[in-house]
């Protein structure tokens, strides 16, 4: 007698296995017809026919629609102050980002207003974020810090999300992103603020158990190949996974960084370098495209198919943050992972669950849909898996299963 | 006493007029804080400061959020039969259109399976789009025939529109167009499809009154610009408004032809001339912009800026279809009218209000929030309008009221 069975399911499609997977492979996704899925203690105990699944205290009727894995969003950084709307008519009327930075507007902006926000306060804000995630098919998420840039309120963002996952029934991980810009006091002492970060706050992080990832802004005028390297190397020194914000704007050889320090993804890569991805396919390093940002900002997008072809676990996040990609809807980014990426519906489909939840640490856990795996659990106003992406613009969902729990 | 009292309207933001508004006026909005809205026989009857406002029998509290006027779609076609995603695997393998189409996909599958589907399931479908369509914050909505392409079908579409407009509680707007594709029954012989059409379908469209508007997809390969006049001089003759899908893929002079004929609008217009769109701000004719057809199909935008400083009234609308653009979020096409059209928010309001109502003859009535109108109001989870614009990616209505009716 198992828990929950979600019964009439007109196709579930699903990738398979417990790691990241890559090339052709990221394509071949797994279909059934008219399956069942059964919940035992939180978990998937049964995927297979309907005639042969086990009778359940509670039965959800598919009706015939499509079931997928919950979605996996790996890189957002959902904890902030504020919101920046009063940037858009600025940035519609062609002011350039720097300029807005230099008026105290941009990152620095949601810095101040995340040192001045309550943590109550912060807390209420990312708990209805992740109730919107949800609704939208989310169920794990990554949460950076990085809009605190100093010790108390890294850790205070740190706390957030750490109450985040074990108050709210989204899974989130957490990476410390203390490195993801200067602030105001180390103005011109972007040497010394990595020392700050790396001998002051990082160890404290991990003291605390606050974070599994660490993460750097690898960018011109924000810290260069030698800082984010001595950064990385302290927190992989400490035990944490890294990860890297790599060649978005300018092609400063982050790709090669991710793959020489064994990054557990690295994301954005709008420019990296052949060489770069090369590197990366090399290392097992995840690709984190993020293509809702290219949308926002009007630029490029990743070059996903090439990604795959070079053997890349590709993985598709929102990247929702007050800036670049005020959006937390993975639904879009993926999307844009077919209309812009250009990839395939199952190559994108892996990208937000098995591969999106690689590069996040629980490739083991979340991401497919097989018994012993978590039961998170989408299934989708749609018949099928071209449907969601052909029918863009509003929420496919139909109901949502986190944990075994009925949540929409 | 009024029937329906909104107070606590944090902003009230809202075009204002009857008629089409263009050039600087396009940007104008009115913007007003603390307000309030009543609504007497489904009208407004008061906009104005809280503390004036009448006494009601029922009252809606906004909470401080921000009011518009009910988004008007003034561009789709969404009575269909079937679906497309099938195709979607294909374009994304660079499959061309044509090539498509020649399998017996695109739009004569649309058109087969409209052909097949009986009324009633028609209707089903379309008044479940527009229950989603009111959801989203679209009040008003226009709908053009033009899958069926012979005599039956395109009256059966039309009659489906007309009980849409009577039954449901969005307002239609009903377009004729027979003249959409060239059927296979005419294959190589379009003057004489252009013949019946003009002959034999539309006055009996016009006899039974179930259309205001006459449309024609001017392109090449499809109808030229001379089987586009002999069409939309008929309609006009016969005392129809007319529009004219213009100048989308080539510059045939589509724009132009609008303005010779006075036309109502002219829609998608991504390769119109400077010539035309100097011709159409002489004319007065609207130009509608499809942002999420241009999206959807990887194309470039329409030059939208450079209609608004030419003085010609810019529309948005969905083009919500099955095939180039299978989304119904006005909300989508709005941000896609600041981030890729680059009109500066208040121009995108007037564009999804009273610009799209006066494309549809519907702007002494609609597309503002002004004493005398339709009570058509959206109360949106945002505190200003930049908001809406700026948080794209999930549904951002918060309350939909149409004719003074509480919908969401």
């Amino acid at each position: 007698m198992a828990d929950l069975l979600i019964k009439n399911i007109g196709k579930l499609v699903t990738p398979l296995g417990s790691a990241a997977v890559s090339g052709e492979e990221q394509g071949r996704a797994h279909v059934m017809e008219g399956a069942a899925i059964a919940v035992t203690g939180g978990k998937i105990s049964y995927v297979g026919e309907q005639a042969g699944a086990p009778d359940a205290a509670e039965v959800v009727d598919a009706g015939g629609r499509l079931a997928t894995p919950g979605l996996v969003d790996p890189h957002t950084h959902m904890v902030f102050g504020g919101f920046r709307q009063n940037e858009l008519e600025m940035k519609l009327a062609g002011v350039q980002y720097l300029d807005i930075l230099r008026g105290g507007g941009g990152i620095l902006s949601t810095v101040r207003a995340t040192r001045a926000e309550g943590e109550e306060e912060l807390y209420a804000k990312a708990a209805d974020f992740a109730d919107r995630m949800m609704r939208h098919g989310t169920t794990t998420v990554e949460a950076k810090s990085g809009y605190g840039l100093d010790l108390d309120t890294e850790m205070k963002q740190l706390r957030v999300i750490s109450r985040l996952s074990r108050e709210h029934d989204i899974d989130v991980v957490a990476t410390f992103m203390g490195a993801h810009a200067c602030p105001e006091e180390y103005k011109d002492r972007r040497d010394a603020y990595i020392d700050y970060v790396a001998e002051e706050v990082l160890p404290k992080v991990v003291e605390l158990g606050l974070a599994e990832y660490a993460d750097v802004f690898a960018e011109t005028a924000v810290f260069d190949i030698a800082q984010s390297r001595r950064i990385l190397s302290a927190a992989k020194k400490l035990g944490l996974g890294i990860k890297i914000h790599a060649d978005e704007i300018n092609r400063i050889g982050g790709a090669e960084l991710a793959a020489e320090l064994g990054a557990a993804s690295a994301e954005h890569l709008l420019q990296a370098s052949d060489a770069g991805l090369d590197a990366m396919a090399e290392s097992g390093t995840i690709a984190v495209c993020l293509p809702t940002t290219s949308f926002n900002l009007d630029k490029n997008f990743a070059r996903a198919k090439l990604m795959v072809e070079k053997g890349i676990p590709v993985a598709i996040a929102t990247d929702f943050n007050p800036g670049s990609s005020p959006g937390y809807n993975m639904q879009f980014a993926m999307t844009l992972g077919c209309l812009k990426l250009r990839l395939m519906p199952a190559e994108v489909l892996c990208a937000a669950t098995l591969n999106a939840a690689a590069a996040i640490g629980r490739a083991a856990s979340k991401g497919s849909l097989e018994a012993g795996k978590d039961a998170d659990i989408v299934i989708w106003d749609a018949p099928d898996l071209n449907f969601i992406f052909y029918r863009y613009g509003n929420n496919q969902v139909y109901s949502v299963i986190k944990s075994g729990k009925v949540i929409v």
